[in-house]
C-alpha cells in the first residue's frame, strides 16, 4: 500500500490517465462529486487532487463548468527512455576530475553571461537578508564567537533543529547522532572514507552527481555505475546483477529523492527494498538527500534512512542548495559508523565555525526556513515548467526530456549522435554555460545529454540564453546526421580512463 | 653566516655566555661602548642587543651603572636533554586517535575548571571585537554573501594579504599559489594526501602535534618518528640514518618555527639544509608554520619554504592560534603539487565560506593584524615567563623544562618514572586539564612529559590551577620512587598499537 496521502494517490491516478490519453486534452475531468462517489474520498481530498493537477498544468478550472484537461504543454517532447540493466566494469577514475575541472573552470570564465549549468537557484530566491540579519544578531549576542575554539560536532541548537526537520522525512535521530560538516561534499567524503578503502568498489547511480565522481577519484575508490531511471531511480535489478558479479561492493551511494541529474524520485516501496537489500548483502547505503526539500509537494518526501533499523544507512544532507549557496553547511548521520565518522571529521577539518550555524539555527527555529521553502518550491516549479516548455518548442526534433517533480534541473537527451560537448563548447562561445552529459558518468553513455538549470526566474536574459543553447543544439544535431557528411568533431577532453 | 639581524647575533652571543656562566649573576655586562668597540657594531645595535636580553630577563639595567646579569629565574630547573638519534620503526597508528580522543573528551567535561592543555590563548587576547565589527561590515556591504556559490581558491584579497605577510618570512608567493583551507588541519590533510598513499611512510618529529598523528592514522599512513631537539628542532642526523633504512619515505612533516609541543626554533642554516636534503632525496617537505607569528621577536622568523627553489616544500599555515581560535581559517601553498591539492580540496569540502575571509582580509589590510600580534607576543612572553617560574618553584625536584622563545606552551619533563597519565588523571579530578606526553608520540618515550599552556594571563584561578598540577606531580613522582613500594598504577588508556 502506498504511503502517499490520499489526495496524492488520487492525483497520481488521474495524472496517469491524462498521460495515457485516457482523458484527452479538452475532455472534462470527472466532477468533484463523481470523484467522491467513485473513490470514496472526502470533498477536501477530491478538491486537493484536482488543485494539485491544476498546479501541474494538467487541468484547467473553468468557472461553473468544473475542470478540463489542458492541451499538452510539451507537444514535441518525449520522456527519456528507461535504462537497460547493463552494469559496466568498476572504473578506477583517472582523469574524470580533470575532465570535470575543465568544464567547471570554463564555466567560470568572465565571458560567461548566463550560467545554465549550476546547481543552485538565483541568489534572489534565497532568504539572503534574513540570514544576514540573523548573522548580525549572532555577532552581537556572542562576544566570544571568534575568541574561543569551536565545539565538537557542531552547534547544539542547529543539530536539534535538523533532527526536528528530519522527523518530517520520517527519520528519527537524536541531535547527538548528527554531525555538522562543510557541505554535503564533506559529508559524502566522510561516509565513503568510513566504509571504503582505496581500490574498493562502490556502486553509484548512472548518471550521477559529478562531485561524487570527483570524491571517488580523489579517494582511489572504484565506481560501479548502476543504471538509474528518470522515473524511479537506481535500478534494483541491476544492483542484484552487480552483486552477483562483484563480491566486494562496499557501499551503494544513492539519491532516492530528486536524483541529480535525473530528478527521479524512488517510490517508497523501492526505497524500503533498497534499504533491506543493502542490509541483507552487508553493503552500506550512503543516502545523499540534499535536494528533497525542493520537491513540489509541501508534504515531505520520505528518506530511505527512515527504514533503517540497523544503522546501515549513512544519511548525508546539506542546506547549500535549499537555503544558502554561500554557506557551506552540510550534515551527516553516520549510523553504525558514526563514531568513526566523528573521528575522521576531526582529522579532516575540525568542527565547523559557529557563526553560520548559529544564524541558521535561529532562522529554522523562527519558522523562516519552512516559509522560505514554500516560496522556493513554487518558484522552482514555475521556472521548471517554463523551461520545459521552452526546450520543447525550441530544441531539435527527437530531443527527450525528463521533467522532475521538484528540484532545479532538467535532464535533456539530444537526438542520437549529437555531442553535448560540442553544444557545451559552442554555447560557451556565445556566453552560455550548460553542463554536458559527459561529466555525469565515466561511461560515455550520456554523451548526447545536457543538464539544464531552472533556478532562475524567467527574464529576457534567460530567454535569450535558452534560445542560444537551442540554436546551437539544432545546429550540432543537424551536423551529426549521417546525411550531412560533417567530419567528426575532435573532443575537447583529453581524459585517460583506465 | 647567520642571516639573523646583527643585534640578534650579538644577543645570542651574550645569552650563550650567560647560560655558560661565563658571565655569572651579579656580573656587570660589558658596557655599550665596549660592545661597539669589541664587535664593531653601531650604538643602536649594541643597545638593541642589551634591551633584548633585558626583555628576556637575563639582564637588568641599573641607573647610571649599565647592565648587570640577573640571578637565574629558574634555579631548580634543568633544560630538557637533547634527544639521542634513535629512529623507531615506522608505526601504523592504530588506536592513537582513540587515545587522543579519550584525552580530548575528558578535557571537555564540565567538571574541568581550568584548561592548561589547550592550544590557543585566552579569548581576551584575540581582537574579538575588531573581527566582529569587520564581519558586521562585510555582511552590510555584500547583500549576496549567502546567496551565491563560493568562489574557488578563496577570497582574492585575503590571498593577496597572506602573500604579503609571507614576504616577511622571506617567502615569495603569488596569490594564485595560495589556497584557503579549513584550518591548518585541512591544509596538512591535503598536503599528505597529495604526496602519500595509505601504507606509505612519512617522517615526523618526535614528539609532535597530536593532530598530525590523528591525520596520519585516519589516512593509514605510517609515521616514522624522528627525534626532535627542544633547541634546534628535527634531527638532521637521524633523518640521514632513517633514509638509509627506509627507501620509501614520501615526506617529512616538520615545524621548523616553534615546534609543537617543544617550542624549538631551527637555526636558519639547518632549515636551509633540511630543504636541500629533502630535495636531494626526492622527499617532499611539508612545513607546518602555524605558530611562527607568536615568536618573541617582532622580526619575523624565516620559513623553510623561503629556501625552496623547486616547489618541493608544501607550506601550511593558519590564523587559528594567532588571530582567532573561533575561525577555522588556514592556508596552503602546495608548490609543485598545488594543482593536485586544489583538486583534492574541491573534492574534500569545496571552497571555504566567504564571510570570515572577507572580515580577516579587511583586518589584515587595515594594519590591525600586526598591531594585534605585537600585543599578543608581549602577553605570551610575560605569561610564559611567569609559568616557567611557577613550574620551577613548585614542581618536583628533577623536573626539566623547555622554555621556548615564543608560542604558548611549555614542555615539562617530570622526574624519571613519573607517569604523566597519572598526573593528567588526578589533576582532572581536581578540575585542571594538562596534556599528557603520551598523546604526542606513539613511542611511549614521552610518558613523563606534560605540555602546559601559557595562553592565559596570570590570575588567582591560574595560580591555583598550577598549584594543583604541581601538587599532583609531586605526589605522583614520590609514589614512583622505587623506595615507596607503590603498586604499579593501571593505565587509563586501552590502546592497541600494531
Amino acid at each position: 500500500m502506498s504511503s502517499d496521502p490520499l489526495y496524492q494517490q488520487l492525483a497520481d491516478h488521474y495524472r496517469h490517465a491524462i498521460g495515457a490519453r485516457t482523458l484527452a486534452p479538452g475532455d472534462r475531468m470527472p466532477s468533484v462529486r463523481t470523484l467522491m462517489a467513485t473513490h470514496g474520498v472526502s470533498l477536501s481530498t477530491a478538491l486537493q487532487a484536482c488543485r494539485q493537477l491544476e498546479r501541474e498544468g494538467l487541468l484547467q478550472a473553468r468557472p461553473r463548468s468544473g475542470y478540463f484537461v489542458c492541451a499538452p504543454a510539451r507537444p514535441s517532447i518525449t520522456s527519456i527512455d528507461e535504462p537497460t540493466n547493463l552494469v559496466a566494469d568498476p572504473a578506477q577514475y583517472i582523469g574524470i576530475h580533470e575532465r570535470i575541472s575543465y568544464v567547471l573552470a570554463r564555466s567560470q570564465q568572465e565571458s560567461v553571461k548566463f550560467n545554465l549549468g549550476g546547481a543552485s537557484a538565483a541568489a534572489g530566491l534565497y532568504p539572503i537578508d534574513a540570514l544576514r540579519n540573523a548573522a548580525r544578531r549572532a555577532l552581537q549576542r556572542d562576544p566570544m564567537l571568534y575568541g574561543e575554539a569551536v565545539k565538537p560536532r557542531g552547534h547544539d541548537p542547529l543539530r536539534t533543529a535538523l533532527a526536528r526537520l528530519a522527523l518530517a522525512m520520517r527519520v528519527q535521530l537524536s541531535p547527538d547522532e548528527i554531525l555538522i560538516t562543510h557541505g554535503c561534499t564533506e559529508a559524502l567524503q566522510l561516509a565513503l572514507r568510513a566504509v571504503a578503502n582505496p581500490g574498493d568498489v562502490v556502486a553509484v547511480e548512472s548518471p550521477t552527481y559529478y562531485g561524487l565522481l570527483q570524491i571517488l577519484e580523489s579517494l582511489g575508490v572504484r565506481a560501479l555505475e548502476i543504471p538509474c531511471s528518470a522515473q524511479t531511480g537506481i535500478s534494483l535489478e541491476a544492483l542484484e546483477l552487480a552483486v552477483r558479479s562483484y563480491k566486494d561492493i562496499k557501499a551503494v551511494v544513492a539519491m532516492p529523492n530528486l536524483q541529480n541529474p535525473l530528478g527521479s524520485i524512488m517510490p517508497d516501496e523501492q526505497k524500503a527494498t533498497l534499504v533491506q537489500w543493502c542490509e541483507k548483502n552487508g553493503i552500506a547505503l550512503i543516502e545523499d538527500d540534499c535536494s528533497s526539500a525542493t520537491a513540489d509537494s509541501d508534504m515531505a518526501l520520505r528518506a530511505a534512512k527512515s527504514w533503517d533499523r540497523s544503522g546501515n544507512v549513512i544519511y548525508c544532507s546539506s542546506l547549500h542548495k535549499v537555503l544558502a549557496p554561500g554557506m557551506r553547511l552540510g550534515w551527516i548521520a553516520g549510523g553504525k559508523w558514526h563514531a568513526r565518522i566523528e573521528m575522521l571529521k576531526f582529522a579532516l577539518s575540525r568542527p565547523n565555525e559557529m557563526l553560520t550555524q548559529t544564524a541558521v539555527a535561529e532562522f529554522i527555529v523562527s519558522g523562516g526556513y519552512e516559509r522560505h521553502l514554500r516560496r522556493l518550491r513554487a518558484a522552482l516549479k514555475r521556472q521548471r515548467d517554463w523551461m520545459a516548455q521552452a526546450v520543447a518548442t525550441s530544441f531539435p526534433p527527437g530531443t527527450k526530456l525528463s521533467v522532475p517533480r521538484g528540484g532545479m534541473h532538467l535532464w535533456v537527451e539530444l537526438p542520437d549522435g549529437t555531442s553535448s560537448e560540442q553544444v557545451f563548447e559552442r554555447a560557451l562561445q556565445e556566453g552560455v554555460y550548460v553542463a554536458p552529459g559527459v561529466i555525469f558518468s565515466n561511461s560515455g553513455r550520456f554523451e548526447p545529454c545536457l543538464r539544464i538549470n531552472c533556478g532562475s526566474p524567467r527574464s529576457a536574459g534567460l530567454e535569450e540564453a535558452v534560445a542560444i543553447v537551442a540554436a546551437v543544439a539544432r545546429k550540432v544535431a543537424r551536423e551529426a546526421m549521417p546525411a550531412s557528411g560533417a567530419a567528426p568533431v575532435e573532443s575537447a577532453f583529453r581524459t585517460t580512463v583506465a
